[in-house]
């Protein structure tokens, strides 16, 4: 796919076309004809093979039911916002634990993880000069706070890495760097964020403001996490501000004006705390050592909901093991749904659960859920080189096309797609280890938009894609769990 | 138009067509053609004549400058928002008086008008059960504020005054009212905004909230004015809380969990102060006392620049004028921009500036530019029945063919729709005197999820579409003043 067929240029490359194959395999009836026709959908390799009909009935129960809505509910409204370290987040783990033994599964359990535990305390940016306005923001993880008073200082805004450096040493010494680096992808425009605050430093800025790490929204701030300090240089504080006051900022300095800022930010960071991850599983029929793991983070930034960040991976997740149970799909292997703590600001959860695996069981593939409920429209897969993280393209490309005929147990709710982007901050470390790590894949149109926003909240998830989503997630995993070989044979 | 047909549900009674009639116009050449031909266009009365060419070199010139879009980022990003009584609209008056003179108008003046000052102060919403949370909020113009510590209340909802008539007593006594009225229309809802605070505490409640006048942002609430209270119940407090928020709480209370707020508001209304309209004109060459009024309203609310509402519409009007000055086209009778002072919470500045205008001078015809700048369309033309708000219809039909031909000179940048739509705020005490008021019309598309929050910003405001706004609004205003009939023989 060219980048610009891309339906937004803050996707991640997807493949939005299930191929002629899998388009082939979408229209062929579910019991296989053995006439042979013009173009014959090829027959779909023995041990990849899982029951169409199965397929069907899953799809029909998720569609038909708002349990996943309502349970989104509990865990956004009820209970709201979780970062590492907080009580909300220690009440979500409560919940899900108690959520997945309600819903009969058949082992429950919590995996306690050391987490860090930032806390953001008051904060605020106000424009000195040329005239007062307070400028909505959000300090970012693991910043270090302001002197009480917080730090006033001029600004200086700077488009790049590269122009930062040709800056002279005066037009940085002392001043506040804004990153005015417009939305691209994400991948492009996060490293200032996790870097803004070093680089800054280096160069003997007090403070390190980041322009929105997202498409412009309504004067909205995005947190999110900075890389560690780099103990070279002083720890400054770093904030977002919106893409529209660093448009305003900018557009003052461009002609001449001076402009002033004062940062003021209690944010701290606490001795580590003890969080869990939480973990349920149905245990498999005939090979309950092989392991399917499927699931979504827990925590969240501590502004909004953490709905589609990613409270709905979770949901979708445990929904999905719930769904098999109710049908009396008890899968050939164990599918075990891990919410991990964490991902946000430490990835801690997900270490520590790779850590734990041992050998007696062996993980045949790992699902996670983490690209917010909207429009579903596939699976990536992807294998990584032993013990790195880069992607082995050819085992890749391998994976994907074992896996293409499971596209059709999901081209009856046009969520066929399938590819080699697969991954997931929580399910990397499994990657490492040479498990192979699938993506939910979503169109992600308005994902970043909301995401690490206080607008990441219930009302911006659609209902009826929630339930989309949980019958094509409920769908692989039962597939993965259930087809007689494994996706790496 | 059926209602259907409106681009979205928000949006006024608009006609986006400019009918056979004027696109016939549009493709007439600009020298008429005397030879008969199947379908000539109907010949141009010469009373509402004015020169093409002329109209052709104010829309070259608009569009060619970036002079407006300086100019509006002089206003937002050198002086911000400005509501009535503040220091920051004080600044733009003065603002706008040099601007005027910069561009060598024959007369500038400042016109005193005594208005009200309701200063916001610190304000907060804060979920106290199911658990704390603090909500988006912004308290309504004219609200009192609360005693210190605020009020904490369980929160009843309702959508609609109806629903509130018939709860039972006891479910509204002492409760804060949610008002929870999905948007459709600005007229629909904006009432509950208005007579919200008045109704719940008829009922006995202790404060109103109303969900966001505007579609769902991104957890954005919108400020606005209340109407004056009725002193026969006690004087509460009046908020607005996001669209996302009000569902939340919706939801909690459909399920069973109780909610209850903390409202504290430091609102206060000050005695009056004063502020000006500021005005200035191009004399008639012909007729200088036969004027043309054209403008917007200088004043904004407290939050974001009032870039959309309304300091484009004033540097629309004011360009209008340079423009024509630049070109050296002083119009036939006496073109006037005033920039109204006060519409957001009095129009004081609109009541005055009709009642100052005597008989000497006759006031021909008024335009008032208040949609925002966006996509412009054109232009809707409304007469009143004397003495009153109601709408005339068949002069303002016969206003309406007599204006048709001046399409023509807009069929070129696409801004030719004529409808009878017409009117603002700021002109409609000129309208009760028997002056045909004019709307500049846009497609409003995103006008309404901007207006009145934090989000009005320079940034949502495109510079292009602000070229072609002046372009569209000159060239009317110039025809208004050029033509050698009056709109109304």
């Amino acid at each position: 796919v060219p980048p610009d067929s891309r339906p937004c240029p803050g996707l991640p490359r997807r493949m939005f076309v299930p191929g002629l194959l899998a388009a082939a395999l979408a229209l062929a009836p579910a019991t296989p004809i053995r006439a042979a026709t013009a173009n014959p959908a090829p027959a779909v390799p023995a041990d990849v093979a899982v029951p169409p009909a199965d397929a069907a009935r899953i799809a029909g129960a998720a569609l038909a039911s708002d349990r996943a809505w309502r349970r989104l509910s509990e865990l956004c409204d009820g209970i709201g916002h979780r970062l590492s370290g907080s009580a909300a987040l220690d009440r979500a783990v409560a919940w899900a634990r108690a959520a997945m033994v309600e819903d009969g599964l058949d082992s429950v359990w919590l995996q306690p993880v050391k987490v860090p535990r930032w806390v953001r305390g008051q904060e605020s940016a106000t424009l000195v000069e040329p005239m007062p306005l307070e400028l909505p923001m959000l300090g970012l993880g693991r910043s270090v706070g302001t002197p009480k008073g917080g730090i006033t200082a001029p600004v200086v805004a700077v488009s790049s890495f590269d122009e930062m450096a040709a800056l002279p040493p005066e037009r940085v010494r002392g001043r506040i760097v804004l990153w005015n680096v417009p939305f691209t992808t994400y991948g492009q425009t996060v490293r200032y964020r996790s870097r803004g605050a070093n680089e800054a430093s280096r160069r003997g800025a007090v403070a390190s403001l980041v322009r929105a790490i997202g498409p412009t929204g309504l004067r909205t701030p995005h947190t999110g996490n900075m890389a560690a300090y780099n103990d070279s240089f002083p720890r400054i504080p770093g904030a977002a501000l919106s893409a529209e006051d660093t448009d305003m900022i900018q557009r003052l300095l461009d002609r001449g004006t001076g402009v002033k800022v004062r940062l003021s930010m209690q944010a701290d960071t606490l001795p580590d705390g003890v969080s869990h991850n939480v973990i349920g599983e149905l245990r498999g029929r005939e090979r309950p050592d092989e392991i399917v793991v499927v699931g979504g983070h827990l925590d969240s930034w501590d502004v909004g909901q953490g709905a589609h960040d990613d409270g709905g991976g979770c949901v979708i997740a445990m929904e999905s093991l719930r769904l098999l149970k109710e049908l009396g799909l008890r899968p050939r292997r164990t599918l075990r749904v891990v919410l991990w703590t964490n991902e946000e600001n430490g990835a801690r959860g997900a270490k520590a659960y790779a850590d734990s695996i041992g050998t007696r069981q062996r993980h045949v593939a790992a699902i996670e859920s983490d690209g917010g409920v909207e429009r579903v429209v596939g699976f990536g897969f992807r294998l990584l080189k032993a013990g790195t993280d880069s992607t082995d393209a050819g085992a890749t490309a391998r994976l994907v096309e074992r896996a293409r005929p499971l596209s059709r147990l999901l081209a009856g709710i046009d969520a066929a797609a399938i590819d080699g982007d697969g991954g997931g901050t929580d399910i990397e470390p499994l990657m490492k280890l040479g498990v192979p790590g699938i993506a939910h894949q979503t169109t992600m149109e308005r994902y970043f938009q909301r995401h690490h926003t206080a607008a990441d909240v219930m009302s911006h998830v659609d209902p009826l894609e929630l339930r989309r989503n949980v019958a094509a997630f409920a769908i692989m995993s039962w597939a993965l769990a259930e087809m007689p070989g494994t996706l790496v044979p």
